[in-house]
């Protein structure tokens, strides 16, 4: 007998990392940025909907594979996120990630995407989304401490979201800061290479440390850093990683995502589990304050939670529809009787 | 600037329920529950080497969303499944499922694959090399008490590798019975089509209890179940769903998967925290005893292990070089140089 066509259930967008790439510059990769902040910044609104769970890691000695999931109740997300800092030095991604979203009703996946594109974009729509509410009004150069993988698309959402348009830049290798200067040339900042890190927060309203290896680090002393500062700590975000020296956590305000998570990932693993943390959804939804005057130094401790990569497969599915931007992927069983699976392969019979 | 093309590392090789039903096909149904039982079998065996995570699940009000990951230190695997028991009245199915292998080492995945399809086979085939250790010598009747999407791969494997020639079906709805003795035509068994759970037992040296509803059921009753027979219950598998008596588990010698899992979801939910089990991986490699006489019940009290999966994945991985059938999937954003995901993206400019 022939195979009867999958139905349409059986099917499920898929976005590969080149339709990713081409969605970026269908919609533009700044309103892009923009559009998944606000995604991001709904999604902190609703906090107290989501099922949080802590994400499930499987370490090993060079690095950690993690499944982060989360809910709303009516929609199901996970990401599948791996990190491996030695994987550079032969030619690999750090990070690789893909993720899905599901219907929590029938437990049909209805979106299935890459995310090691996506989760760069919204990592940095998170630290600018954030920023927004932290850091000094006004606020035009950042510090861009680590060139890295991550530090354009920081730049870039800080720019769109928060009017940044001067970057002083330092990487302990030039060369990557020469290839973070070449990839934002042409968005309009003026861009200002550093030989130390002392030089590029000079200034600086806002200071992004943004560094990959797996160490207790210390990018940051507490000397270098001024009053009215907004930092944006987004490198240590694993058990063992640091960059910032405890006495600047001391004399901050910290801001978290979700603190069971932070306090063990984040910048404040190396403080007292008392420590004393803001939830950033509480400063968004109004019951917490953010920012109170302008001598203060604000820190967001950011991880990576499950719920902005959720955020970001909402928008991406969003998009869809009108870009066609994605594959039908036929990874779901659909027999026409439900109960007859078994009948559905033996008429498979070539 | 024109895209380059992805290095080979940017694609994992897919398996569409299309291509998994064509492997079926190209190896034989039988040829392959045989091999899926040996490769869980193997993996059974040296069960200590894995990572045991009880599954993370994401539970609702009509189902649960599931993910089982695991590792054996090399290689990394996760499934994700939804148990949704109401979906069948909407033309769904109960479960869909899909999975993954990744490398531990780098956190790349190598293997993404349906697994609806893939999960029946390999829950029919743990069942039987399971059947294989316990059942009394020279079992040739089976009860097969439910008649849904589990049954006729149950049969299958039983047969291929147990022996089984007999069948007395059962189940409450009949069609469900004449559906599974319409697949299971021309595969050599005798089919007894049987009115009760009763008739359907009678004689049968292994019975097999695989009903859906989500719900404490009692399929089988202590006076029903006679000495010298092997349960396979594989239909009580999550909490507030069982099948049996407790005075049945009483009575039996019960044997599990992982006990901190099947506590929880298996017939043994019903039972005392400390009531006795043996792992099954200790009577395969020989560290517990399985059937010690011809009088004695034994009752594998079976929920689906993430290393049954695992074994599964590695088996369908390892038929794809022969036969080709699997598609492969820009999954994974691979840069020439790591720290340049952001030049990729723009270079990826149309």
């Amino acid at each position: 007998m022939a195979n009867p066509s999958p139905s349409k259930l059986a099917f499920v967008p898929f976005v590969s990392v080149e339709n990713m790439m081409k969605l970026v510059h269908h919609i533009g990769i700044e309103t892009m940025l923009k559009g998944l902040a606000d995604y991001i910044e709904d999604d902190f609104r609703r906090w107290d909907l989501f099922d949080k769970t802590p994400r499930v890691a499987s370490h090993s000695k060079e690095g950690v594979i993690e499944l982060m999931p989360t809910s709303d109740g009516e929609v199901y997300g996970f990401k599948y996120v791996n990190g491996h800092p030695k994987n550079t030095r032969e030619g690999l991604q750090t990070v690789t990630a893909f993720g899905l979203l599901a219907t929590v009703d029938t437990g049909y996946p209805v979106l299935f995407s890459e995310m090691t594109v996506l989760t760069a974009l919204r990592t940095a729509a998170t630290s600018a989304m954030v920023a927004k509410h932290l850091a000094p009004k006004n606020a035009q150069t950042m510090a861009m401490i680590g060139n890295g993988a991550q530090s354009e698309f920081q730049a870039l959402a800080m720019r769109v979201i928060c009017g940044v348009d001067t970057l002083r830049m330092y990487d302990v290798d030039r060369a990557a800061t020469d290839k973070a200067m070449r990839n934002l040339d042409g968005f309009g900042f003026t861009l200002v290479p550093c030989s130390t890190p002392e030089e590029a927060i000079e200034g600086a309203q806002i200071i992004t440390t943004c560094t990959a290896d797996k160490q207790y680090a210390t990018i940051l002393t507490d000397n270098m850093v001024g009053a009215g500062v907004h930092i944006n700590a987004i490198g240590g975000d694993c058990p063992g990683k640091t960059e910032l020296h405890a006495d600047i956590l001391t004399r901050s305000d910290v801001f978290v995502e979700y603190p069971p998570q932070t306090r063990v990932e984040g910048e404040i693993q190396q403080m007292p589990e008392d420590f004393p943390v803001t939830e950033m959804w509480q400063v968004i939804n109004g019951t917490a304050t953010g920012r109170t005057n302008e001598r203060q130094i604000t820190l967001f401790d950011g991880v990576g939670f499950a719920i902005e990569d959720f955020s970001a497969l909402r928008y991406v599915r969003d998009q869809l529809a009108e870009t066609g931007l994605c594959q039908e992927l036929d990874m779901i069983a659909d027999p026409d009787d439900p109960r007859d699976l078994f009948g559905m392969v033996l008429r498979a019979k070539p």
